[in-house]
């Protein structure tokens, strides 16, 4: 089998998306599964910043085609000797790990461990679209700011999502309201705004002023939680000013520049940082936590209780289509998630 | 009662300790109790850093005497109108709120919610020696890191408690232990490793080398959580090293250094601040927990498990004493606790 070809979306050279060769319609030999995991015919995939950043113009090369692509929902084919959890034919999603090649390839290997059962109300197109947020959210939220899973803890509770409408803002504010508790959303556009409202934000605010004069206008006087999505230094100062006493701030979004920490220090303020690969990253014993949360998420989506957040679906998967994504996360305006399906 | 005077200790100008006029013996009205306000007949007290923060010199002046003291045993003289958890007679300790006047003098207000009653096996020396640095332990370990109290929880969890022989650390290393966690201490003094041993430290490693390679030579690949009660900016880089994936670190020490926060990215790293003033500062609505935690210590003393940290004793409570208490903290050599006893 290992002499078998598949398609898949590469780079070798790290250049502006504009570069027709920026990234390559490539064949690659189809790789076996050992230990755990899976081996995946992947259906649809989307693409996140994450993607955009590792693709970012550098001065290195590849000698092999470096692969993207770190959402995924298709079915699996073969499974690893020690996998236990799924059998082939089980539709699945998951996001994988950045420590391996991405998803942007017919065939991928990825831990069952981090790998969920697909929502079974969902087309392969919808579900891609879920998996690297959703395990970011959910792990910021109940991880990270260790809001309480138990709804009635968090009556009266507050959480400002700074970027609400992008792909993590868009599932976090659902799942937030799911959890009980009060969202204001920062959104700087009326579409930004309308799509944070319709998934759930029960307030907005500008994210390019000050937040505590706008929380005020509110009736708030801080917030319980902040979710940062959004450059971390850029909203420092407002984050502390914001924040209640004992209050928790969870970020995405690593920073280059140096912090006032001690900022936070009179109202004893928590500051997390998530990053979805971290388990996967380090093999935590607790890297199992990431298939359970996405076959919760699963439940949640077929019952009717949250809802993919795609913007747009672009087919098939190719390298034009690819950049195209790129492209336009690049833009930085992205409301939801881009998704492409199918390989022809 | 207005009228009545009482002996206390206080400053009018910020001067080098060694200065007579550092900490001067003054009188003052006896205030009177309002709301939920206590008025305390002070038997104990002990110094704390915090206290030498307050005291350093610096260019301002006192029209009125500034007195300091976060960390006073007593007996309750009486009560205010709304007050409901104590009455005349108790016997009670505390550490007070940084907003308002310190405890050296011979009566003191103080709001109930956050005063214990004295654990029965101690006298008021020891009991001073307390409060202070036991509530500041016992919200960075149980509400900051978030050390589950069900001991089961934390089987084959570590703690590095950075400073474990200082006044903090003598009570940390007890209260992690107690919490079924494997207790990393460091100490730098012979000295100060017996002391943090005789508090129940596991191991202890040097804070002025790497931690990694010390913690390596253990055994140990990783902690699951640092208390650092020694500077920040100066073990920054140490516990970035340190921390296990998906860890958490709880600082008390504020610092003027900016500081990298993206160092702590990669491995989903929490930091938190502590600070045991936060609550009565801004009011919160849990401030009573401070009330709730120094009565559960005082019952865990009282079936001796956990004992006081007093290092050194003085009497009577007086300006002199009190510059021979600041000075000796301010060698910053200090193991466990200095207290000061009874008014003449």
């Amino acid at each position: 089998m290992s002499n078998q070809q598949m398609k898949a979306i590469g780079l070798l050279n790290y250049l502006p998306i504009e570069h027709p060769e920026s990234l390559l319609d490539v064949m690659m030999d189809v790789p076996e599964p050992t230990g755990r995991d899976l081996l995946i015919r992947v259906k649809a995939i989307s693409v996140n910043p994450v993607d955009v950043k590792v693709r970012a113009p550098k001065n290195r090369t590849e000698n092999t085609p470096k692969i993207l692509g770190w959402d995924v929902s298709g079915v699996v084919e073969h499974v690893g000797p020690e996998s236990s959890l799924f059998k082939p034919g089980d539709e699945v999603y998951y996001a994988g790990s950045i420590a391996r090649p991405g998803g942007n390839s017919e065939l991928h290997l990825v831990d069952e461990r981090i790998v969920g059962f697909k929502p079974a109300t969902l087309d392969f197109a919808h579900a891609a679209a879920l998996p690297l947020t959703t395990i970011t959210a959910w792990e910021g939220l109940f991880d990270r700011l260790g809001v309480s899973a138990a709804t009635d803890h968090n009556e009266g509770k507050t959480i400002l999502i700074i970027g609400a409408a992008g792909g993590v803002g868009s599932i976090s504010t659902q799942l937030a309201k799911h959890a009980g508790l009060t969202v204001i959303g920062t959104a700087s556009r009326p579409e930004s705004a309308e799509w944070a409202k319709n998934m759930g934000a029960d307030h907005l605010i500008n994210h390019y002023e000050a937040f505590l004069p706008q929380l005020k206008a509110l009736g708030l006087e801080h917030v319980d939680y902040i979710f940062c999505l959004n450059s971390t230094e850029k909203h420092w100062i407002n984050m502390a000013e914001a924040i209640a006493p004992q209050g928790k701030i969870c970020s995405i979004v690593e920073t280059d520049e140096l912090l006032d920490l001690t900022l936070l220090k009179n109202k004893s303020v928590t500051f997390a940082w998530e990053l979805m690969f971290t388990r996967p990253l380090f093999q935590t014993a607790d890297m199992i936590e990431q298939h359970n949360l996405l076959n919760e998420v699963s439940r949640m989506i077929d019952e009717g209780r949250l809802r993919t957040t795609v913007a747009q679906i672009l087919s098939p998967i190719n390298a034009a289509n690819l950049r195209k994504a790129h492209a336009i996360l690049e833009e930085g305006r992205m409301t939801g998630k881009i998704v492409i399906e199918n390989f022809e």
